[in-house]
């Protein structure tokens, strides 16, 4: 069972995933840079090898297609290498200075498209919307559990963001305790009784100068303290705690502008590797009134390194009002060549 | 002038390098994933090519050379990239939500051995000493400068710890102001009247599981929260706030275990990039009783994924019990080749 220990030091707490360990020859980077995963010869998550991955938990399919068997669209499965479990109640126990919860989760694999060398981006808006509304419909599921107390819905891209597979997918970790890293949106509207997320939409409008784009019902910014070269952020104009409260004109907004900017995002910085994570409210734990969702989108050119392992501070070599000029600017590009 | 900008939302400070901002395709990991400096070829930390940097700050030399041209065995220079200048005060500025100030501090590369092709764990125990022992002038220097609030000694060895050379290097960084991350060492002495670092020094050699090895001034363990798989923490015995306490007696024991250990573990990870930070009390910030200076190497067996980025939650999957006993067995075998 995996715990997670609480790091004094950090004042945070650490996964440790202790069965399964990884031997010092299993990790995806060592002196070979490249993961074995990277071809499509024996893709898992490609059509056609529903058998290699756990049993389907939903998808988007073709009338009449079974579970488990070819002919879906978008397809979620439990991830393989859970990093936590459902089985029981949260527990804690301490001996001395050592504390620690068990693994109490979910962790599963939302399989983007059903082939290898097309990513999501690559894909429709429609595609992309079933996409969203199965993210959507999962969100709704996993928070009727009352173990659960924040749900992450992440994408990591490439062997410098973190992926150990090629193949366009994202995943969901439910976990059973609420990450501190985002508690100052909550310590925000305690003070002003605001929303720091509204309060910066207001602001960054006002100020153009760190806007990509906008669009009916989301603003594409460049966050003023960006902790990653050319970072952006997709923020939802109207207040929404949870990304479940998501609505079919948002969705249907969101697949064509993420469809746009990740493409041109991919042309513009030569095809980085990149994560997303969608921040949003904790689940199961009262209300919520200061939190926001926001989708982040972080290429990763650069590698963290003992800055940011030692203080936690990260450094940035790209201000982010000249990424923004960078990124409206390949994005107006793609625009005009369609 | 570089910024240090206010992340409200991770309640955190982010630099910002707006001049010399890298372009797209200037960056060391793009598609392409070796840097350009990772041969000896045009490497101006190579020892005849003085020239190529900035002007030498200190250095261990032989007798009768002359500074900024060879015969030397550990040189330190300001870094051409530097993340912050000493010039000027520091001052704070604020428009709305957006607050910021200005980069004041101090950035330096400390170039370990004169020769491309030899690491520093590589090189003799008195070649290590001399290292330390200028890193401890340094330090000693650099805190007579009251603007100067955190002094970081770090090393990035790799493409993928954030390594933009191949030459042995470390780096020093002076910043204007107290990294929060290590803060809880400092909430744990205000509540318990105590030092976390000694407490945990006492519990790990009493329990023993987590301890690869123990010399005269040090003890080496793997973290009970390790954030990184392999993790290993060389803590003083001794109760010692800032690095510059470190006694000759120290540095002669701690030149003979780091070489030793890194070497260990180089082989039995075979040989990846890793990181160390040394970290230390804040200076010019009174007393700082809590604090106990420990040296952190982490191999960088994994890259930094979406989990990390959007909740602050580390994921590890090699239990710190487990790593102990590998380290600890390649330490052993290490020693009885030689």
């Amino acid at each position: 069972m995996p715990e997670l220990r609480k790091d004094l030091v950090r004042d945070n707490w650490v996964v440790i995933v202790a069965d399964n360990a990884l031997k010092p020859d299993q990790f995806p980077i060592n002196r070979n840079q490249v993961s074995a995963h990277f071809d499509g010869s024996d893709c898992p998550f490609c059509e056609g090898r529903e058998a290699c991955t756990t049993q389907e938990i939903a998808a988007v399919r073709l009338q009449g297609s079974l579970p488990d068997s070819p002919g879906w669209l978008v397809r979620t499965v439990p991830n393989k290498y859970a990093a936590f479990n459902l089985e029981g109640e949260l527990h804690r126990s301490q001996t001395g200075l050592f504390e620690c919860f068990n693994g109490l989760g979910h962790h599963e694999v939302v399989i983007e498209t059903p082939w290898h060398y097309q990513e999501i981006h690559q894909r429709s808006p429609e595609h992309i919307e079933h996409l969203y509304r199965l993210l959507r419909q999962r969100y709704r599921d996993l928070k009727q559990d009352p173990r659960i107390k924040y749900i992450q819905i992440y994408k990591n891209r490439g062997l410098f963001a973190g992926a150990s597979q090629q193949h366009s997918h994202s995943q969901i970790l439910a976990y059973p305790m609420v990450p501190g890293q985002n508690a100052a949106i909550g310590r925000y509207y305690e003070k002003h009784q605001r929303c720091l997320i509204c309060d910066t939409i207001a602001a960054e409008i006002a100020r153009k100068i760190r806007v990509v784009t906008e669009t009916d019902y989301f603003l594409l910014l460049c966050p003023y303290a960006s902790r990653f070269s050319y970072e952006a952020w997709i923020i939802p104009k109207t207040h929404t705690e949870h990304y479940d409260g998501i609505s079919d004109q948002e969705i249907a907004d969101l697949a064509v502008l993420s469809k746009a900017y990740i493409g041109a995002m991919m042309n513009a910085l030569d095809h980085p590797a990149y994560n997303i994570s969608i921040n949003t409210a904790p689940v199961n734990n009262g209300e919520e009134k200061g939190y926001h969702w926001f989708m982040e989108i972080t290429p990763r050119l650069m590698v963290m390194n003992a800055v940011e392992i030692g203080t936690g501070f990260y450094m940035n070599p790209v201000a982010p009002e000249r990424a923004a000029q960078i990124l409206s600017q390949a994005l107006q590009d793609s625009c005009e060549v369609e």
